[in-house]
């Protein structure tokens, strides 16, 4: 009894399912569940509620071997980055899911086939599946395979985020002297200051930046080094 | 270099680090990391960041295959009452882990060697550096093991959280045929109604009970008929 569409979507993912009923539930919208009148619980609700927390998990491990002097709170800022709804449906989108999902009429009709909720509810709901299915191993390769093309994207917006992290990290990897920031002008009225930071290394000035606070200008310092260190 | 404190605490929690210092990272408060004027990450706020998500996804597994009827938004909830700071905080008296850990001078005053979110916070760093250390199967292991005793109080809590589901379930193993529920009564003023409800199966009332809300006489019914059934 073999299902094309199943087929196909399992060569998309690279896994292939030794219970095939789990991928159809990870599959199923409650919209779908619903209109055809099955228990409330067959669904993918219960596998994306499991799939949700392997992903954390997965991602957070991911990043905490990525930046190894990343501050906790830092990993936190990031991992919410990349297990937003956003990056989800993009993921979503990669994997065509939304192609093989069942869904009820209504939703179906409404667009649900290529809503971000929905289509990021179900690549967690996948992910959960194929942690039952095959376990953590196969569920940490391919959530860490649908994120790879991701990487880059990842480390620009860990460098958007928060680029005197980054530079502190690129300095210890060839250096044990600190880098130190400080403020050498601000011009403009109160209320559209403009601060000039600079950040230096060995006594070196080795970026310059400015910002609309002391903090946004030592970023702005620490960007302008990494684009210098060509990093 | 044994260190007997060390050993102490790897015999109670019945896991033996490779990497020792893992370990000694799992058990230093940033606090004494501050004092120590040691860099700002060589705390155990790193591995926690981890763990956190580690003791999600493990209680996650562990309740989504004990109650496999249980809806999700039930296990969201479920899961937040495991994972909590008090329910840690009773496992890290459990492994004795305050013990063992490094503090700074202030904290130690302070009494924080015994403060709930301390030793939450360092049963989380523990089970990050299992995961690290020893792979997702002995964090696993780790974290099911610590929570066995719970598990009578876990299953309460869950009754206590929503019989209704709970009685679903005990019934659904021996029959097909649903149970129902009818409010049979109700009185008292408007401000203070008090509602009685009755469960049925097979046309015989198997629990009564009664509450300040329909729902709440409902699920006074339900544990009525779980005591009634000896469950």
């Amino acid at each position: 009894m073999n299902n094309p569409s199943l087929d196909e979507f399992q060569s998309i993912i690279e896994y292939s399912f030794k219970n095939k009923a789990l991928l159809t539930l990870a599959l199923t919208h409650s919209s779908y569940g619903n209109e055809h009148k099955k228990e409330k619980f067959e669904n993918n609700e219960r596998v994306e509620f499991l799939g949700d927390a392997a992903l954390d998990l997965i991602v957070s491990r991911y990043i905490y071997d990525m930046f190894p002097s990343m501050p906790e709170g830092e990993l936190t800022k990031l991992r919410a980055g990349v297990v937003c709804e956003q990056s989800l449906a993009k993921a979503a989108h990669k994997i065509r899911i939304g192609e093989f999902l069942l869904l009820g009429k209504g939703e179906e009709n409404t667009g649900g086939r290529s809503r971000d909720s929905i289509l990021a509810d179900a690549v967690e709901a996948v992910i959960g599946a194929i942690y039952i299915d095959g376990g953590f191993a196969e569920a940490e390769r391919f959530v860490t395979q649908l994120m790879a093309s991701s990487v880059e994207e990842l480390k620009t917006s860990f460098r958007t985020m928060d680029c005197k992290t980054h530079l502190q990290e690129v300095i210890q990897k060839t250096s044990k002297s600190p880098i130190s920031y400080s403020i050498i002008d601000e011009y403009g009225p109160d209320h559209n200051k403009v601060f000039v930071a600079e950040v230096r290394h060995n006594n070196k000035v080795i970026g310059v930046g400015n910002g609309r606070s002391k903090k946004e200008a030592e970023q702005s310092a620490a960007s302008d080094a990494l684009n210098k260190l060509g990093v």
